[in-house]
């Protein structure tokens, strides 16, 4: 692969300052002496990390912009946790430069104290909470033992690779979303005309923000939207064609049988404003077994090439 | 650049179970239902983050690994605050196959809750405790607005753009050496022969990982250390090179000057032992400016250029 450049940068966030917390007795590295450090003073809060590939030739006409879901990072984008390629790599090798971003609160992005600068302490998702939110087995099948737990029958998600995608999970709040967006629509202006793909929690962020930019989103592909806007003047979304896949399982889970309405609302009210406004429903194409979590199933790349014939058909590549 | 692969993965850690935590009520998006989700169960923790370029033709004969310092993250390496180029892209143009790593606890490594799982809160480091530590400008230079902080005279970090580098800083925990360590250590294993670069807190944990597999290291390039082993046996160091490199203003930091008598003491263990431990000075070398971090300096690729000289050198690199 030519690559013309791999780089990085924080955009967004703003300083707060501390007063009257307690200063803190450390020692900072086994060899150094103990001493204190202050607590109060400047903190940056709010920062959003971006790190981008760059090609020297792209075939696409706009960057893509990967947004990851809740209690996740930009690691989902990257190589499987069973090791095999990700869409990261699989769409640079398509032709897209790729921007992946870790959203505020999460990975290289930081985060802030609590309650002193973030209101309140974070979720630290379990195991089980993932296994079955993410749709790799039916309530209750997860056991701590790998051999104990029971997936749907037909999972496509590499489940002997669990203990290993456990460990791309981060703490995550659930009290951010406008700074969140915030950040994000920064990142649409620096970044200019683009191509935003979401995954989860990501899709609302990724929906608002072509709602922000109607005049630099190009497309929206929201990968398991858990979420969208709803009671919004949808008009300017006619000329950016909005793309939703959705995997395997929905029925054996209520907590996603009852996200589904708002994401089909969301659907009808683009489409009845003339926009382009398509369903992926992957078991419907025949193709079963797909967790939440499609770019790290065992038939990532078919996915990720439906994907990239959709955006083919749209003109959102060069000819 | 002829990229052969751009990957990652996560490395080290273990499962804790917890029980007796209250659950958490909470709407994961803003369309979604409150719903109550548990604290308790199994979680991932201690584990590292890895991420790689691997080149098609690599010149160095061994990948370059490349350890942040404390309150840091992998970002260390890559694109400068100021925007431009990083040691990350610089040493991959030198030939070498790169591993930039997210330490336990922070970054895309993630973190765990305390005091369940980590015994103690982390220290969120001030602006002002960084532009002092790290040699920006002299103490009680900071000052919240940027015009009127004043830098070291000759100082050649872009002070400007310090605002930036200040949302690269994440917690730090003080209480992690041990599984820290073991995570570096479990990497080496993985990569095989390899080349690491350290920066400040990461020093002690790459000199310690070559005294841990001195068949695997092949060379440990510090970047102004913080810490250093005492009371090890170095015998097996002999044919290890090490590089010290240190920057200017130490003398007027006081933290710094006590730092380095420990630094002083093991490069003469290794000497004494026979082994090549060089210490560059900057300054030594007529080369004023640099602060604590020279790889975001305005002569970094200077800087660059003499660590890759030695590399040479040392026959690190293909004939």
């Amino acid at each position: 692969m030519d690559v013309e450049e791999i780089g990085s940068f924080h955009i967004g966030g703003r300083t707060v300052t501390l007063s009257g917390l307690p200063p803190r007795r450390m020692r900072l590295t086994p060899s150094a002496p103990e001493r204190e450090f202050p607590s109060d003073g400047d903190h940056e809060t709010g920062q959003m990390y971006v790190q981008y590939v760059r090609l020297i030739s792209a075939r696409a006409r706009y960057p893509l912009l990967m947004w990851h879901g809740g209690g996740m990072t930009g690691v989902t984008w990257e190589t499987k946790p069973d090791g095999g390629m990700g869409w990261q790599w699989f769409f640079l090798n398509a032709g897209h430069d790729v921007f992946i971003s870790d959203a505020m609160e999460r990975g290289r992005a930081g985060w802030s104290r609590f309650p002193e600068v973030y209101p309140e302490a974070p979720h630290f998702r379990s195991k089980r909470e993932a296994w079955e939110l993410f749709r790799f087995g039916p309530e209750g099948s997860y056991a701590t033992d790998p051999a104990a737990r029971r997936a749907f029958p037909g999972q496509l998600f590499p489940v002997a690779a669990f203990d290993a995608f456990s460990r791309q999970m981060v703490p995550r709040w659930a009290c951010h979303d406008v700074p969140t967006q915030a950040a994000y629509d920064a990142l649409v202006r620096r970044v200019g005309p683009c191509v935003i793909m979401t995954h989860s929690q990501g899709g609302h962020f990724g929906f608002t923000a072509a709602l922000h930019a109607p005049e630099l989103v190009r497309a929206v592909i929201a990968i398991e939207p858990s979420g969208a806007p709803s009671g919004v003047d949808v008009a300017a979304m006619r000329p950016i064609p909005h793309l939703i896949v959705m995997g395997d399982y929905s029925r054996e889970s209520p907590f996603w049988m009852g996200l589904m309405p708002v994401i089909e609302q969301y659907r009808g009210a683009l489409e009845a404003r003339g926009g382009v406004a398509e369903r992926m429903d992957l078991p419907a194409l025949g193709i079963r077994g797909n967790s939440h979590f499609p770019m790290m199933d065992r038939n990532s790349d078919q996915v990720a090439g439906l994907i990239q014939g959709w955006m083919e058909k749209r003109g959102l590549m060069a000819d």
